[in-house]
């Protein structure tokens, strides 16, 4: 899963705020113009030795458990000292059972296909021409993200199975432990008879490297920011080099009419509560006024489980028992990334689109339906890159939509929408074969 | 075919130089809002229904054919009394037989297949979530372009079969001549039972209207500069709003070592001469020392064509009774559109792939040859949208490579590459159908 906020030190830390250095710049582009090399290579080598090298990165990683370990508790202690909050020490921590994790998630990358060579399409003209749209890697693909390390390892394998040369910038709450990971991977790289510059971290040019990053025009194909909001937004607004914007996520789930209890409670638990610092919680609970049973059921369930409710009047209503906050403008616009959810009471399923419309980032919207006229018009009525039918907002994710990991889960349109797996670090190429053709 | 270059009181025209009017804002505000409503009702337009509106503007255009020429004559009048070149004044006439053509590339858009709701991806999970990647319409797209009026009518003929509303910011050097052609699609949009905002222009808000165009985050969905360099870089460099680059071409023909005259000449001839203005036009020769009889009867034939040789000592070299100019830095990196080539001798393909990777645009490169090895090896070295082997530069063409009309030719490697057709308006949408399923 992609997006969990940063705290704004974390934020600070992996953009830095002001102009970098020379040096950095010299760096950056250093290790670009080295990535740029390493990806020639990359692009030609066969998905057999691609997949080998995969495996052979998490057996090194397993094999290399106790280095790993140490380096994470380097970060760990760090973290302590500096006061960082259990929960992000969780998400910091590498232990034995995570890193057969890592490893079994590139072990997943080496089964799926390779998209590099496929024929996107194909034909011979009437007038003899042969052509062909092949898939091919975008050459050198640039990460800024946040403190868990096992983001640095999932790019890194996306990277080499889709033929991608890429540069790291982590944040420094990992530095320690994303450099001994970046280490061992390049030294399986090498083992294996790939170029070690296929992965490379600039961590060590400081907070002044995502900035030199951004300024990578030609030398870096694509940026990609993963982390929260204001990161996002930071590298959006800075970056000459091409961004694809991830993971901000106002999701909504609409109760329909004839939204049943049975399914819509489960459904909105798991969308809030299971996990709500990630981009595919839901934040804002739409009900239909014909469904008010179904809905006080749900506002009380996540009210039991710890949720704070925002509601208009007519979804305070619904529950009169239960303590509510009322929703303000600013409720329907937030993603609270927490224990918090906006309720509204719609009158149509069109009034619900409408809302959405206003509101939603573009990420995932769901609806609670049983009515196929609902859901045609739903799926037709959203603009978002992932609409769900009767099931958990949570599932917007590479790894729950079979992509294998993912870099990130973009919420614009162009190039990538949704979850970016390996077809999304690609781009194509018209091969035109002729026999001295000319044109008349 | 897409760029050819704007002189640059043409440039200043397009884009303006100043910044804009609040009213230039708020109409390309309001006509964009509009816009988008009509793109929702296209989204949900029948290929059918799409279809019929297509041959119906095409049967207008054509029944409306002195409409249109009587337009024409005043932007042509205007032109000469401006003492537009006799070559732009071409490219802006429009008479019978060219209306007959615009009436023919719209049918031959009604023919192609219908990029929108076709299912990209699509499983059944082991979970049972059933998924499905769908291709949808972007929704609105803005296109600023040169002077040349059958443009208006192939990107309303695009953007009408991808499902997009499309908003229109020609030159006023044909500014009388698009406005006719905008109001007769539009009334036979209407006629169709089709949104006319589907198809609107923004000429009427002077130069300050390009500028709001490039602001209107959130409300253009893609914008698409089309014509010559500066005009590209002023809106690739300007804009908030997502751009597709195209059409830049520093475009490269590699003789091969083996290259044999008989198919070498006309290539070259074709790729510099038959249309030296536009972006897949051939801009310099780079020649294989093994291949020097050939290079000297293709210096020959493209100077006795009318073409500027610039070359470097050893080209010079192989046409000694050639007068030639010599070749500078200046010129390699340069795009002459223009009947000039730079010329330069290689010792290896290697060698040449590198000079191509130093100065191509990432357009098209071109190589003659007979060695599949060579084939091989210039395919793989070549990062560019089209790899075209013993062929015609020319053919890098939407209308060539069976895609119908294009919108322009991208030369970046996100979202799309090389021409830009109907599937590259559109973007995707996961659709997850569940029975109550959440996330463990």
């Amino acid at each position: 899963m992609t997006a969990t906020h940063l705290a704004s030190s974390q934020l600070a830390d992996a953009v830095g705020g002001s102009e970098p250095p020379a040096d950095a710049d010299a760096l950056v582009a250093e290790r670009a113009g080295r990535a740029r090399e390493a990806s020639r290579v990359l692009a030609a080598t066969t998905r057999q030795d691609k997949d080998a090298a995969l495996i052979a990165i998490g057996a090194a990683l397993v094999a290399n458990s106790s280095r790993i370990i140490e380096a994470n508790a380097v970060d760990l202690r760090r973290g302590e000292e500096n006061g960082t909050s259990a929960s992000l020490l969780d998400r910091l921590r590498l232990d034995e059972s995570r890193i057969a994790g890592l490893r079994g998630a590139l072990e997943e990358l080496a089964a799926l296909p390779d998209p590099i060579g496929e024929v996107v399409r194909g034909q011979t003209l009437p007038n003899g021409l042969r052509l062909r749209q092949l898939r091919v890697p975008l050459g050198v693909v640039g990460v800024i993200y946040e403190a868990r390390p096992n983001v640095t390892v999932d790019i890194a394998g996306i990277g080499l199975k889709s033929g991608n040369a890429v540069l790291l910038r982590g944040g420094s709450a990992a530095a320690t432990t994303n450099g001994v990971l970046v280490e061992i991977i390049r030294e399986s790289l090498t083992a294996s008879g790939l170029p070690a510059d296929a992965v490379q971290s600039v961590d060590d040019g400081g907070r002044a490297a995502a900035q030199s990053m951004m300024r990578a025009v030609g030398l870096i194909d694509l940026l990609v920011p993963r982390g929260g909001r204001s990161l996002i937004q930071e590298v959006v607004r800075s970056s000459r080099v091409p961004v694809v914007q991830t993971g901000e996520g106002n999701v909504h789930l609409y109760l329909d009419a004839d939204a049943d209890a049975a399914r819509a409670v489960p459904i909105a638990l798991n969308a809030k509560v299971q996990r709500p610092s990630v981009c595919n919680a839901a934040e804002t609970l739409l009900v239909h006024a014909a469904a008010g049973e179904t809905g006080a059921a749900v506002l009380t369930a996540l009210f039991q489980a710890g949720v704070r409710l925002h509601a208009d009047e007519r979804a305070a209503a619904l529950v009169p028992g239960v303590p509510v906050l009322p929703a303000t403008e600013e409720d329907w616009a937030t993603e609270y990334g927490d224990l918090d959810i906006a309720v509204r009471v719609v009158d149509s399923l069109e009034e619900a689109l409408e809302h959405i419309r206003r509101y939603s980032t573009g990420h995932t919207e769901a609806i609670v339906t049983d009515s196929l006229a609902s859901q045609r018009a739903f799926i037709r009525g959203v603009d978002s890159a992932a609409v769900i039918v009767n099931a958990s907002t949570r599932f917007t994710d590479g790894g729950q939509l079979g992509l294998g990991a993912e870099v990130g889960i973009s919420t614009q349109k162009m190039h990538a929408r949704g979850p970016m797996g390996l077809t999304e670090l690609t781009t194509t190429q018209w091969i035109v074969e002729g026999d001295g053709h000319v044109r008349s």
